[in-house]
């Protein structure tokens, strides 16, 4: 489908005439930030947003409110776009083949989505193409659940097949019988189960990649991902101290998974680090996202092509763009909401965070405070100190902005 | 003036609570990708757009469509805005004045902003203050002309004192007959007339620099820029070869300027580097413009702080940003439109210059095309090539981005 197949296609001053309507599902700051990008190359996307005031929608003109659970709301959306995409995995598939079956340009598809909105149908595709993940089973009960115990011998993580994100859906039960309760009430919910082997963890690690419809791929260094109870916080470019061959390695499943898949856009293939009983450092897969994703935040600063610049490239099935650092390290770290809401407003945090670092990104998204809630992102690239020093300024630095204080007791003094 | 002072201020889902609401008196490109910095700082502008298909208005939420030259409609788009400022140099006096009164923020205030609209009050100031300007002189008639091209031996430079952007309100001519004709044409068409002394550049060079009303200023590297019949069509920093003392000396006198003169915001000082008959390199200054400036371009892909980021930032009296480059050189070459516009689509153009250039960054402003028209610009960052290869490398990207042909007969074979 191109822009000019539909007659019936709804103009809007923001798309210009020659140039791609990117459609984007989803409101939330992927899609904000996909927006900033969109902008600068000449275009602005097309939202299905929940409301007129939702993160990407504050900073879209041509807005689609709806819900992206509704088939109508979503044929709104699309119709007239040149290619459509997603800032999340929760378009059901029922929907997801309708658009196909009516010549929409899905971009990734729904062939490639399903792995990424089901756990288990993902584990179950990569091992069997061989790819490392950690030993998993669908648990149907509490046979399988016991089982599955002995097997790992209680090394276990249970999760929700799809639904979770931020470490929603994932459980670590400390005894047989936690497991056995867990899963009867996940069960009897109407939630599709998996366990899988609980991972001693050198790190975390992300090997992001983009693919276009036409087969190139380009990859991203390799980043550490730090998650704190579930979420990730922060992201550090490229992993200090990472082989290249362990680099090498994770890049590879990351472009082998996009080919065997037929993923389209970006993709992130997050990845367990750990110490294999030969004492050499190996990597198994925990989930994939097909979709710019926090561990990628760090190219807006810190790369010649960003996250969300290259998504946009992708899905429309244009030339990548380089992916090479422009400095030694970058490190991103979430502004996460405080549990209570400091005092200090957040306009007199970003200016004290702007005093102190200079050189720190502030990237905040227009949400409003609530605790835990992701309201931003402080980046700082820098060429000029050690990955440790950097990690310690750029958490300072989004620690402020949380909690209106500095974690280092850094006071200025005069 | 604070958001949160008038309580009959429209309420915009584009603006959170708590951040400033910045508006911009303008449409174009500045404001445009002053947007797309704003977006990824929590903020949305607030803009007084001529049309809502405008360049900066396709990409905007809170338009308010109308004349910047009309009193009501400024004061309909600056109502409940935290900071008023601009990307155009055209607003009335006695409007900025109105506003004003009305304790407005506006930033750069009137007083400033009037040596940004006319050469001559410019030039008398800059003068005054023992800064470096070539020979100049009102030209009220014909005896002033005559005698103008006697006192500078016949290099002469005739511009209109207000309203030129591009080369359009300057003049070389090529005899005395010809000034006194040109001058009594402007003068009777109510054009004030200065003359200057024709300078024998060895180049142009830009000198940025931003300041916030409380003081603080931060300059960025010196830019080497060529203009093409009156129009910036290439930047790159920083300026090729130029010593540090005159670099620093560059700087210095932007600084200045912006002290003397108290601008807000983000200012370039156009200069003119010549050969003194000593043999020294020198500067003279050129004109000044109180808004980010097509020179300073090179900042969103080539330096940690953009122009853009920048100007909010200073505008908004915040702390600025580390304006440190991010690459060895930065060149930025603009899109004009050609004068036949190429039967290949700017879309398909667009591939094949990221095909052959994955380096490079294409901006578009979502315009039509029109000959001449500024229609976007590329920028190559590069470490990897001498500022002679980055330069010839940026120049095809553009040329191809206009003309659908690769000026250096690339072809790709294959
Ligand atoms: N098998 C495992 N072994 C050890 N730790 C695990 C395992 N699975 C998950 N975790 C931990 O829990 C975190 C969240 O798991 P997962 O990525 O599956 O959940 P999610 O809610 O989908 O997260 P996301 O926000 O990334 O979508 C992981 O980043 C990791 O820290
Ligand atoms: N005195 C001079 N001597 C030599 N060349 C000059 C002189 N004044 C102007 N020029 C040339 O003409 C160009 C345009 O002049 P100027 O910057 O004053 O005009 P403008 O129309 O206001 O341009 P802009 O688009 O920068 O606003 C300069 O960049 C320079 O190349
Ligand atoms: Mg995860
Ligand atoms: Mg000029």
């Amino acid at each position: 489908m191109n822009e000019h197949d539909d007659p019936h296609a709804h103009k809007h001053p923001a798309h210009v005439d020659g140039l791609s309507v990117v459609a984007v599902i989803g409101d939330g700051q992927l899609a904000r930030m996909t927006q900033t990008a969109a902008i600068e190359l000449g275009l602005s996307l097309r939202l299905l947003a929940g409301t007129d005031n939702s993160s990407a929608a504050q900073v879209t003109a041509d807005v689609v409110v709806g819900d992206y659970t509704n088939l109508d709301d979503l044929l709104r959306a699309v119709d007239g776009a040149t290619v459509v995409t997603f800032d999340h995995e929760h378009v059901p598939q029922e929907h997801l083949a309708v658009l196909a079956s009516r010549g929409v340009n899905l971009q990734p598809g729904p062939g490639a989505l399903k792995y990424a909105q089901n756990k288990l149908a993902m584990r179950t595709m990569l091992a069997e193409h061989g790819l490392p993940v950690p030993v998993f089973a669908e648990i149907t009960g509490a046979h399988d659940a016991g089982a599955f115990w002995d097997l790992v011998q209680s090394r276990v993580c249970v999760k929700a097949a799809s639904g979770g994100y931020d470490g929603k859906g994932v459980w670590f039960p400390g005894s047989k019988q936690e497991m056995i309760e867990l899963v009867d009430r996940l069960l009897s919910d109407g939630v599709q189960v998996l366990a899988e082997e609980k991972i001693t963890l050198t790190r975390e690690l992300s090997a992001m990649v983009a693919r276009r419809p036409s087969g190139e791929t380009k990859v991203w260094p390799v980043v550490e991902s730090v998650q704190e109870d579930g979420i990730c916080t922060t992201a550090i470019a490229p992993a200090p101290g990472i082989s290249d061959t362990l680099a090498r390695t994770a890049q590879d499943i990351a472009v082998t998974i996009a080919g065997t898949l037929g993923v389209t856009g970006v993709m992130a293939v997050e990845l367990f680090e750990f110490t294999a009983p030969d004492g050499t450092q190996r990597v198994s897969i925990n989930e994939l996202a097909m979709r710019p994703h926090n561990t990628g935040h760090w190219t807006q600063d810190g790369c010649v092509t960003s996250q969300f610049e290259q998504h946009i490239r992708a899905v429309a099935d244009a030339p990548l763009g380089d992916t090479s650092p422009t400095a030694d390290y970058t490190c991103m770290v979430n502004v996460l909401g405080a549990d209570t809401d400091p005092e200090m407003g957040i306009k007199a945090r970003v200016r004290e965070v702007w005093k102190r670092f200079p050189e720190a990104k502030i990237h905040l998204y227009g949400k409003d405070w609530r605790p835990g809630r992701k309201l931003g992102h402080v980046t700082i690239a820098a060429s000029d100190r050690s990955p440790k020093k950097l990690l310690a300024d750029t958490r300072c630095a989004a620690g402020f902005l949380m909690h209106a204080r500095w974690e280092d007791g850094y006071t200025t003094t005069g």
